[in-house]
């Protein structure tokens, strides 16, 4: 069963351990006719890169993707598109003396448990660094967006206690003040607050949690199927099966609970010949079908499992041990920020397959 | 593509409209040996039955399920199970002033426009009545997990702003309180509070929001599947799915955010020879595999979109309207209240299919 | 894994046992907008009825299916298409003295084997009547197919030793004179000579094999999908899981393989502006690509399993025992005969699930 | 849609053109725990290399494919297998002349007007290079099968109108035979009479068409699942979705259509306390569930399009033209030989799909 596949006509199936020799991802389904290049997928990663800014892991690599197949004469041709991106910098012996034991917040356990044999080297399959190979499809899914006219952002929304004020109507607007911001924060001035409480956090070497809202704008009416592919059923598992994700919500989320059905009902209005909606609590989504209004959710990232200070755990056979990340080790202080890009790219994949599916709805 | 179906070996597809001649399910891919009969499923239907309590739609029906196939000599045979609920309530007159309004917080307008046609008898496929189907497979579903000792409960953790104080260590206890309660409260003097607030709500025409909880205990560690079939990724998805949800967590859920990575960390211990975690803000699931630890999560459900109260809408051709919901119509003024043998029916729904592909994974 | 279900985007799952309370369908993915109705099933289902012709199974039945969910006001929702067929002639008792036998050339011994369990009684999942619901699906799938101007037609080819002459170049035609044979071949003068070999096998209590032909008509070129998804390979597999069957050819079949390389290669001619080939080798498919040419295939049939003469087998526990169908048991002495609306039903699926799959192959 | 994928549980993904940079296979789903390594999957695709004997093409090629995931310490580990092979020998400027041409038994014509664009250098994806893919993801299968004591072996049966002796109970004898023949023929005496049609042919710049048998032995009884995944329909889709294949039998394939039942039906006999069948007319599979007896089977391969002899042709906007290879172009005058690895790889992969689904059968 494709555990590690995702989406039912654009198709991505991604494979690779963080230490191995390559990790990659290969597309099938992508329909034809999209220009796209290596350089535009290494744009994107270059968005996720570690090292990018001082609070994000400072793991020298600088992903070079490499497109092998599928497009021909800088367009998609139907067939599968292959990428492939080396990994660089994998000095794995500094795994060695931590590899019997269970890693606090880690997937070691389980893996192990399940399968018997695991490559415990730099966090094997279970590494964040696959989210990379979502990255990289996420970019062929936006340029067909693209073409149909829809945008998508992602952006912190709130780093520990500290909530950014955005206003997801202007999408051009958000996405330049996101780009410039250290930590993918379209709030300027609580980027400065988020920025102070992520050194404090590297400091002490420990990690914070955070949230990173999404916003699709322009997507027309009628996209996404009833029941058990609901837009937001599968913006939810696109979401959680994201690393160190502990929850999603689409619209008004868990706050509509202490909602009136009165007050959270969105009104119907007649836009200039164009039904929207007063209110958008619904998160531009009846029923699993768009409504034309703006898609907008958020996903709640825990905060990063890796901290530099001593743990108390358990070897592989049960023993106590003490639990220290080597000197020198890779450690994102909050994983949401390092998200950002790979939230946009999931939204980007359940999008287009929702759009691709729309045209087999009628006789 | 089969957006009306869930699972991948154990699958069922559902059908059925909620004013139709009946709603069903088949289930394909149920291993043969379970025990199940008619009366099973119409148990577990019962939890659902609308008019259960006063808190919930006065829908005169009581559901009376048949299984069709798959059942021989009172054991299921590996072959296709169908089950059949027919339709008894189905007064659809009522439904024809609202035919062409288009329905605050329904899914009528996004289904028409994706279709361009629509069975608005009693909200046609996007009822809620659909539920039904999941709860009836969700039976068979329990049936092979409890004969893996597995056991799970759902409930009400929240109405409005009320919030049920519950321990989710002792799920016989849980599942006794949860069921004596009119709204499916283990905790007895919240249900209380939650009865009064229901109350008003319903004397004002409008309606409240909840926050259903879900436990599963004693399911083995390495259950579930990385990247993306993660357990979590697979529960959000089904939550998703069902009707007036806005949100999913697992474990610590939002709250995680605000916690720092060195609390966050669950400390593995040895109890007794079995590896344990000292706190389960993990939700019992690392990586996308269970740990051994119980499963625990929670579904945001928005207030119920269906209120007594007037509201401005438009027609279907986008003209001012009001709309009024035909005196005598079912109302539920807390639709999380009905959701929760639901919850517990995906969530089973999720682990029998996980159980089931945990076999294939070693030579 | 869904073992009872067919398709990608147009997907029917079938259910039932042959002396269940029913059989039936759900089709999940069928476009909204087709014209449908119980009578439009039951008109298809006629033609595989047993005891339409002397030379199928006297089974007094005529099989009367209800659509109960997915058309509204005679169309097609987008929503799933439940279709039952009760059953309605059900004497199970005379299976019993044969129930712990095994059943030469039958299932019952694998499924048994497999299963641990088996509904013995008339064949149980592995009847032949399963077909109804792939005829009932069909039906629904050849009314898009005629819609976009696509029509199809299986006949009779060959029984035992007799091969019929037909030009599948006049579809029309073939329909009418296979439609008039009372074994569903288009050329009367084989008809004769068919029937009086059946007739022989019929007195002496054995039975005969027989290939059906296929051809579809006016496909479009491009539709079918690269690879694994081949219309060739999709069409085998669809004919294959029909029960009885042995073979399945594509064009030439077979006979290409004794056919030089210049001779077997299909030349393209300009028609008239349109691209087409002078010889039909390829069978109307190149590349799992359709030509535009008419697709021909053809399905072998052993001959029926079921033969009233006495047979030497085993026991389920593998004592020797001897073998005798009760008298009256129903009895066809050709299996391939009814199949024939059944190998138009799978090639309409076929067909109908590339068409729709062929609109998300471009940007 | 996946139309590059191919399995269930054990799931393969392919990708690559013939002139492109790689071709490679993602196998997701394979189990933990095989034993295999680069020169393991090598050593598999030595036997499909061009140029292996005399009448097979002369591409100088010898491919090398390096695992790139998924495998740890010399076992697999349940995570995504990743196996790539460079493209070394790819002059495509001899493509240019006729790339705006029509290839007589190409699916040149087909991809283009399915998809806009064709990557026409080499066949680009329709190319049977494809299928070096299929031999490295099968000779992992393979592994898997062999600790389960399942062997199996492809070999030709029928070049042209030669034909082939083959006793098809002594797999290991059948295996040494065909490994040292140069058409991949296990009779010695055929094998000669073979290569001379092939020397004829090659001399006339034609081809030849030809039949590969498969046997898999020691599959345990109630193996493959009922209804659209029986055995036999997994086999001839697998099969069928070969480049050139035209027909596909189980058992006693075509020639079971002028048997008579009382002869075609295989009699159970009890040896030696295991239930066999004195004949295996059945091809091992019974309602598409292993009986315990071997599997076997045939497919039918059409001359080799590729012919060094001129052709009459049309231009791809419809002008007539003439088509000749260009000199020095690569020829197999009969495909089917270079299929016979890759028949045994088709088989691997659907054996290996059915044990694994075989697990989740049961309570």
């Amino acid at each position: 069963m494709a555990s590690n596949a995702f989406g039912n006509i654009f198709k991505m199936t991604t494979w690779g351990e963080s230490h191995g020799k390559a990790i990659g991802v290969v597309i099938d389904g992508c329909p034809a006719g999209i220009e796209i290049s290596d350089s535009d997928i290494n744009a994107a990663l270059a968005f996720r890169a570690p090292g990018r800014t001082p609070y994000t892991s400072p793991r020298s690599e600088i992903d070079q993707a490499e497109i092998l197949s599928g497009v021909f004469e800088g367009k998609t041709t139907g067939t599968p598109i292959s990428i492939i991106i080396p990994n660089k910098d994998a000095d794995s012996s500094k795994y060695e003396p931590i590899k019997d034991l269970l890693r606090p917040g880690h997937a070691n356990y389980t893996y192990l448990e399940k399968y018997g044999i695991f490559d415990y080297r730099g966090g094997g399959r279970s590494s964040a660094r696959e989210t990379a190979c979502r990255v990289a499809a996420g970019a062929i899914a936006k340029k067909f967006l693209l073409h149909h006219g829809i945008e998508l952002v992602a952006y912190i929304k709130q780093i520990g206690p500290i909530e950014a004020t955005v206003h997801w109507d202007k999408i051009d607007l958000i996405r330049t003040h996101t780009h410039r911001s250290v930590v993918f924060c379209p709030d300027d001035t609580t980027t400065q607050a988020m920025t102070t409480l992520i050194e404090k956090a590297k400091h002490d070497g420990d990690s914070l949690g955070g949230i990173v809202e999404f916003v699709a704008s322009a997507v027309p009416v009628g996209v996404g199927d009833p029941i058990y592919e609901k837009l937001e059923a599968n913006l939810a598992h696109a979401m959680l099966s994201l690393p160190a994700t502990k929850g999603f919500e689409i619209g008004s989320g868990f706050q509509s609970t202490t909602m009136s059905g009165s007050t959270h009902n969105d009104r119907f209005t007649n836009a200039n010949g164009r039904i929207e909606t007063q209110t958008n609590h619904a998160g531009g989504i009846l029923g699993g079908i768009s409504t034309g209004m703006p898609i907008v959710g958020r996903v709640a990232f825990k905060p990063t499992s890796s901290i530099m200070q001593p743990q108390e755990t358990l070897t592989t056979t049960g023993k106590k041990a003490a639990f220290q990340l080597p000197t020198g080790s890779r450690h994102d202080p909050c994983v949401a920020i390092r998200a950002v890009p790979v939230v946009e790219a999931m939204l980007a994949l359940v999008l287009t397959d929702a759009l691709l599916l729309n045209r087999c709805i009628k006789i």
